[in-house]
Order: structure tokens, then C-alpha cells, then sequence
């Protein structure tokens, strides 16, 4: 399956996102640090909100490279570790569970140094087979 | 305990968020749509990790509006009920307990029409009381 | 929809559980103490894998309200609130989302004293619709 | 730290629970079948609330590995990911953070073929230290 774009959503395209790798049941995405990410003018620690869409992107990219197809999340869970600092965020997610009906990724995020920051776990609806012939 | 400033924070900026109401346990925020925040360049649907950080933001002032200090999120599920179309969105928090340790917050997020489109429950480390006289 | 029978399922027997109330999306099931749901010897409390079942149940039959078939867990959440302590507890589940493939319940446990003691958040699937004429 | 004996707390004595690894942050569970543990008469399938209290008391015996002390569950999710067959099964559970108020532990439990067939994630009070001297 091809390595999808990016930069076809505008909210991916404010985040930044580049793919770092992109295999069957394993993606990789890099995010670039931006201003706009701050939680606090006073503060170098990026928004939580930042963090659970990248999680959730990455998840949805990795039952992506699986299964074609829209893939709507159903649900996701964040645990937040410690907090990010300004700079460069990386999210592996890999596929727990292709299914019939829905499918699971685990996502981690890493920072420059290599910490986790944050994990997350998401469902996604599995698209649905066309049997068209 | 007076309303907090919801322009202090560069990620909420980009938001646009403002509060609707801001009662002891019990918050509202409204959120202007831009077209930032379309998960496709030829869809009308939101994407979903704009959901999920108005749902932490609306959790964490929910805490914040019985505790003051400082409320990181511990961790954060989100469920997505329906496509949150472009248009203006409305995330309803309130705390469903304030522990020594940790709290709770239940969120609703309903669209322009009233629907409910997302729901979310956050966790919340509780500030430690200061115990300065 | 005529109410269930709680007492086909062994484990379900084991915990006691029985109706106290049965409607459409709104299903109530209360359980008597008894001594193995104990977390420990010296202790008052219940263990906790007693009330993620019960909120696991009661969610379950709240969508079951609504659907009929079988209705699978795919995911939960549950929030222990405060320590269960010795005495019946009473499980109030609710539907959030009837969806095609999948289903939303929000369950409270409370004690004797009315206090709620843990909640939860189950996903169910959703049964098929059967098409046959 | 010295191994924990399961066999002092009357609902784990009910699941007759059995340590197979006690690592520092690692620890595996096998749990022997019983009828009790049917989610249906007429059903070689296991009730989800049996798995559910597996992940918990692993990844509570994980985070205890590491702290000792009590360790009282705060949240718990659970991905049921295929049914759960007659036989015995195995959680593996590690600690993913181990911090100074909560800890996390993710669990998997496998079938007797080694199938993972429920993941999950909690997270656990972290005992607060003993200062005396």
C-alpha cells in the first residue's frame, strides 16, 4: 500500500506531520516543534491536546497501512507520563488487532531524547471490505 | 475562585476558546470553528484531535474551577459518537470527584444543533494544598 | 423486550446479580454481598475485579435493552471512586450511543448508603441486525 | 521484595490464582479453569468480567513488584480482543511508570496456545513513602 499524504488535512498541515516510516501495521510520525503548541506563554511545555492527536493520528495510520479505507476513530485513551518539552515529537504505533468489525493500535511518544512522554490506544472502526467484482 | 484567562495559553489561542460559563465544578466552552481544524481538505468533518483537546481543556478547568493550581492530566478517554461537522462546538465539564490525589471530570461536547458529538472522561493529578498560614 | 434471565450464566449465578429494574436503555442490578468478594482477608473491602464485572454486566444488558442478540464487550473503562466496603451494591447503566456497529453504556456503582463507588464506560458491538423475511 | 502470597484474599482464592514469574516489574499469573468462570450455560466461553479482574490484580502485583506497600487501582481499561475459551489462562503484566503519586502497568493475557485474547491498562496509587527514620 502506498505511503498516504499528509499534508491533505488542513490539521495535520498546522501540526506539521511527516512520516518517519511507514510499513504494514507500523508507522512512524514525526512532529516539528511549533510555537503554537505551548500550554502557558510562560511555560516550554508543549499542550496535552497536541499530544492525543498525534496519538491519535499515528494509530489511525497504522491500521491505515493495514486495511486501506476511512478509519474513523471510535475511541481513545491517553496517559500522559511526564511532560513535553519544546522539540521534535515522535509517535510509533503499531496494530494490536485488525478485526471484522473494529481494530486497535498502540501508540508511544517519544521526545529528542528518546523518553516517552505519553501513550495512548485507540479503536478504530475497520473499513468496511467492498465486494465489488 | 475568578474565571482563568483561556488566552494565556498559545494551543488554546489557536483554538479560540472562550468560556460560556464558569461555575464552581461545573464549566462551558465554546469554540468558533476555522477551517484549521477540518481533518480533510475536501470534508466538512472537524478532526478528531480537536475533539479530544477541547474535551481535556473543558475536564482540566472543570478541576481547576474547584482547586485552583496547577491540574495536569493524568490520563483522558475520548469516545467519538458522530462526525462534528464545521461549525461552532460547545464542551460541557463537570467533576465528578475532587480526591486528594486525583479528580475526575466528566465532558460532553455537543455541536451547533444541540447534538452530542464526543464525550471524555479526564483524570487529573489534584494540586497539593498549600498549607502556608 | 421481556427482561432477561440473569441466572443462565454461571458466572453471573456466582454473583448473585438480580434485576431491580428493566427498561428500554436503562437497566438496574443489584448484588448481595457475599464473602468471596472480599480483596482480602483482613479487610472490609471488596475487591475491585468484582466491580468491574458488575459495571462490565450492567452495561452490557443496558445496550441488551435496546438490541437484543448477544452483545460483546469490546472495550471498558471503569473509575474506582472509593473503597466498596462490605453490604449490596446497586449498578445503574445507561445507553449513551445505539450505533450500527457499536454501542456506548455509562454505568454508576453505588453502596447501601447511596454513595457511588465506582463508574464505567463499555463499548459494546452492536448486534447485527438479522434480515431474514 | 519478597514474593506477595495470592492465596490471603478470598476473591483471588475464588480464581484460583497462581504466581508463574515475580520479577521486579514483571509478573505472570496463570489462572486454573473453573466452571464458575462461564459467561453462559450453554457457552464454553469465559465471562469477561473474570479477564477484567485478571489484568487488574497483574497489573497490580506489577507496580507492587516494584513498590510494595498497598496499591489501590485507580482506573482500568480493558480491550477484550477474542474470546476467551475454557482452559487456563495467563496474564503478563510490567510496569510502564512507576511515578511518585500513580503508576502504570500494561497486562496481557494469553490462552492456552498462547493467543493474546484481552490487553489492558491500569493505572495504581503509588504508596506513599515512608519517611521515618
Amino acid at each position: 500500500m502506498n505511503q498516504p499524504d499528509l499534508s491533505e488535512s488542513p490539521y495535520q498541515r498546522f501540526l506539521g506531520l511527516e512520516f518517519a516510516r511507514y510499513q504494514e501495521g507500523l508507522v512512524e510520525i514525526g512532529m516539528p516543534f511549533r510555537e503554537e503548541f505551548l500550554r502557558d506563554d510562560d511555560s516550554d511545555w508543549l499542550h496535552g491536546g497536541i499530544l492525543s492527536a498525534l496519538i491519535d493520528i499515528a494509530g489511525d495510520y497504522a491500521v491505515y497501512s493495514k486495511t486501506g479505507g476511512d478509519v474513523p476513530t471510535v475511541d481513545l485513551r491517553v496517559d500522559y507520563l511526564r511532560p513535553a518539552k519544546r522539540g521534535r515529537l515522535t509517535a510509533i504505533a503499531r496494530t494490536v488487532k485488525v478485526g471484522r468489525r473494529v481494530s486497535i493500535a498502540d501508540v508511544e511518544v517519544k521526545d529528542e531524547q528518546g523518553q516517552v512522554v505519553a501513550i495512548g490506544r485507540g479503536l478504530y472502526a475497520t473499513p468496511t471490505l467492498s465486494t465489488s467484482g
